[in-house]
């Protein structure tokens, strides 16, 4: 089972890796990370983490499933057509597409969600609609062999998801036990539930940002 | 604040990119990925990963913080004078020190758990007990400027709770908020309570493991 994941500079490292720890253990699973170009990509946290594309685009034609990831490079991805065209391409010979945070608006400028449900990071979900795809609010959005999963650590779940589709249950529950994800996080996660103080913290998050950005 | 995060070959991804991702967002953070030497090292599923390195430890002297992670290659690192002498060097200037999975065993081989309780993956628990410390099933363990995390996964949990000491409690949530941390695992994670098919199904991974790995 081959499994190429996507990259770019400035994406989001745990989008990528989530899936990547959860699908690397399937038993006859094989994961490539795939590049526009080999080499370093770096994430959106300053360039402090670079993962390495070990295969550029044109050298994968097929992959059982795809993973795209997203973090705020989606943008350039989206704004570049040999890699939107890799990605329509491979979807083609795909058992399953998938996509983890804001690299849904990568498959749906790909065309590949047009008429479909989908789900992405909480402040990327209107932005589905451009590609005609209706967002919904659920953690993991299976349409057809298309998943779309949240923001960021929504992937890991998504990839269980997944394997249990793949591999089934005993083989998903064996790697979530791998991965000890027995999650004891320390507030609500849901943006909608959150209190003003961090509403307003979110807000100075994003300015910063869109500043560092300019 | 400066943080540190040791990599090498054959380490567990998502040990280290949990917490980086957490850490990372902590506003005037910054991070550093140190190898041995500068250069990619890849991870245990069939080295399928490449982290970049962008510091030797030579290059590193200090840190605020330091997070270690696991994964099979922690064994080669702690028969590594050079590193643990590192660690030790660089525990001695941190105000938190830290590990995620198996990195508990490097804190432990570098003398930093001598007489502390400690945590880290459900397979490797009772390892702690040679280098001086008692092993406990709790996901987080704090000991003075010591904290260890249980496998994997649990270094999102680690971070976040250190992100709170560090930060506040409104810059952790907002933070948990930013990567969607509004985990819907499928099964029960903890070993302990697996049912007999999927005890089975671990003990057949591990086998294959030792297996590849000789």
């Amino acid at each position: 089972m081959d499994i190429a994941i996507l990259i770019f500079d400035n994406l989001t490292a745990l989008d990528a890796i989530g899936p990547y720890e959860v699908l690397a253990a399937i038993p006859g699973a094989t994961v490539t990370f795939v590049g526009e170009t080999r080499g370093i990509k770096r994430t959106h946290h300053n360039g402090s983490l670079g993962l390495n594309a070990d295969r550029a685009i044109t050298e994968v034609t097929r992959a059982d499933i795809l993973v795209v990831p997203g973090g705020y490079g989606e943008e350039q991805v989206r704004a570049n057509p040999a890699m939107l065209e890799w990605v329509r391409a491979i979807h083609a010979t795909t058992q399953w597409t998938t996509s983890v945070c804001t690299g849904a608006l990568v498959l749906g400028a790909a065309g590949i969600l047009d008429g479909l449900e989908a789900t992405t990071h909480w402040a990327a979900r209107e932005q589905l609609r451009q590609f005609g795809a209706t967002p919904v609010t659920r953690r993991i959005v299976e349409q057809g062999k298309v998943i779309t999963a949240a923001g960021v650590s929504a992937g890991i779940d998504m990839a269980l998801y997944l394997t249990r589709r793949l591999a089934g249950d005993d083989v998903a529950h064996a790697i979530q036990i791998v991965i000890e994800y027995d999650p004891q996080p320390p507030f609500d996660g849901v943006f909608e539930h959150a209190p003003a103080p961090v509403i307003g913290l979110l807000r100075k998050m994003a300015a910063r940002r869109m500043e560092m950005s300019r």
